[in-house]
């Protein structure tokens, strides 16, 4: 991935926009602070999944450093929503620092910074790729894939009520899949691939779906665990502190602790789920522990990998069983 | 403009996101509050364009619908921006009515809502306008205007020091100039014209060019009007009540007062500009009355006015130049 600095320079030296350097020089911070510091898992994932897919003869040097750059617009994709997310939920922190807005008290003014990592993506790929036959592809895909992961984080707003009283009676697992397909499967998965996909020249839309269906399962799975990490994570681990329970959060395991719980037991989360308060918060998480989440969480990740383990291996159309089953290994017992 | 109604029906109802019903029932009402309520003077802009330079026979009713879902594209790309920026400047109202992040108690969970204006636009785009040679152009263009809005947006916002004390310092009428062109006038007047343009069939550099140069004069003519209502408006009239003087912000009533003034007039300035203190906010208002400011502001109307109209009528590159003063008559002397 070291085309990071070519990037940034790209999009701050690059004969435009000269009257306005406290601008750009504005804009390469908010690219350096936001853009390379994370597990980089998605960039990668689409510099993966290219070298699987593309013909041998296609693997040259100037193709690598192209889907290298397209995987930059995909962690710029990824900050862009972090960012926004981050001041949506009064997150403290990511990555082990200060979330952005909180950095020198921006505060709101972050917005606008999301806003730019944006913007980036799509001079990146006028830049790059406006000569290839499947620019097009490119941008419509990234359109339709902020659409969708926009559309999830409504849901989740609406379901914890835009961060007043959660409205526990939304709480359903059907739900739950559906907030995860949109804010999280989507872009995590789906993304990565499909864009490798296009980029070795592969339109056909059953392969498409093939992968796109897998792809989901796999963000799906992602979910869960970020939400288990989220409240029995280590934050040295994981770079953050989590929120959810704070939050309201609709997660796997405030679902499945509704679904287990006492009369008795729901009071506790009428009460508890959704405060701030730190007794509160201690509250629900022993009450995870009495239902004994941990266990079924540890028993869902068994089952799960073994049914998208099976899926993989039922992909009729062509595409490698290999590339899937790396992802898998990838993120299975993931600890950050 | 009788066709919102399926735009809307275009992006909630249009068979994909069906899973999704709460999340596309939300989106339809933050398009009916934020996209209509205003004067329309963009959309209304690219449509009459249009008219103007479309071949007689392209005028078909289906061309003319196009332009007008075009115009609404526009429309949303600036409630998006709208949406935002009330966030960002803490604003209490818009067209009359409270501003979106303050109905029900929202908060900064409106942007995501922003997010999803935005990405309407794409959305209706790839809908109407797949099909024709302009399709890229089009995109491209929104791409690179929400790019220069949002770095005129960090030149402003870094004036201000991001809503702490104003840095009076960096206010200078070429500071001022650039956040103008960058924050308004590319997207309020070059960006409609520039797209009816592509409508039209008209590629030509020099004549997007020569259409730039003036588009972007009136949109500074524009913007300091905008500051002159936002301090010396009717809230009855202008639908919103100002807050430039309370934001710090750098304005063209601030530059020119700071321009003027005297050492002891500039320490009135350096204490009370940035402040949420009515008596502070009534200082500097009387500052700008002493100053002389509304008579400074009626002189440079006309004479703006009439070197604008000069720049017309040197347009050499066969754009009616019919087309430009009627859009100068559209915002001289307006008072809203």
């Amino acid at each position: 991935m070291a085309v990071f600095p070519d990037l940034v320079r790209d999009l701050t030296e690059a004969g435009r926009h000269q009257d306005v350097p406290d601008a750009t020089k504005w804009f390469a911070k908010v690219l350096q602070y936001n853009v390379p510091g994370g597990k980089k898992n998605r960039g990668l994932a689409l510099v993966f999944a290219y070298r699987m897919l593309a013909k041998p003869e296609d693997l040259t040097p100037e193709n690598i450093r192209l889907a290298q750059m397209l995987g930059w617009c995909i962690e710029m994709f990824q900050a862009f929503f972090l960012v926004m997310d981050d001041v949506m939920d009064g997150s403290e922190t990511r990555r082990g620092r200060p979330c952005w807005y909180r950095k020198n008290n921006l505060g709101v003014a972050a917005i606008n910074d999301g806003i730019l990592l944006e913007s980036g993506i799509y001079q990146l790929l006028r830049m790059h790729f406006r000569d290839k036959p499947y620019y097009v592809d490119l941008i419509e895909l990234f359109h339709d894939v902020a659409l969708k992961t926009s559309m999830g984080q409504s849901l989740d707003l609406l379901s914890c009520q835009f961060g007043r009283k959660p409205d526990l009676e939304k709480f359903s697992m059907k739900r739950y899949n559906t907030i995860v397909k949109y804010k999280t499967a989507y872009y995590s998965f789906q993304l990565p691939v499909a864009l490798a996909m296009y980029m070795a020249g592969i339109r056909d839309t059953e392969m498409h779906r093939q992968a796109k269906t897998i792809l989901l399962e796999m963000g799906q799975f992602f979910q869960v665990q970020d939400d288990y990490l989220d409240c029995f994570g280590d934050p040295e681990v994981t770079g953050k502190v989590g929120t959810d329970i704070e939050d309201g959060k609709c997660t796997w395991l405030s679902v499945v602790a509704l679904q287990r719980c006492t009369p008795e037991q729901r009071k506790i989360m009428e009460s508890c789920y959704g405060s701030k308060n730190p007794t509160d918060v201690a509250q629900v998480k022993k009450l995870y522990e009495d239902l004994g989440l941990p266990h079924t969480y540890a028993t869902y990740e068994e089952s799960s990998y073994k049914i998208i383990s099976t899926h993989i291996q039922q992909i009729s159309r062509g595409l490698p069983h290999n590339l899937f089953f790396k992802f898998m290994e990838k993120i299975y017992r993931r600890e950050s």
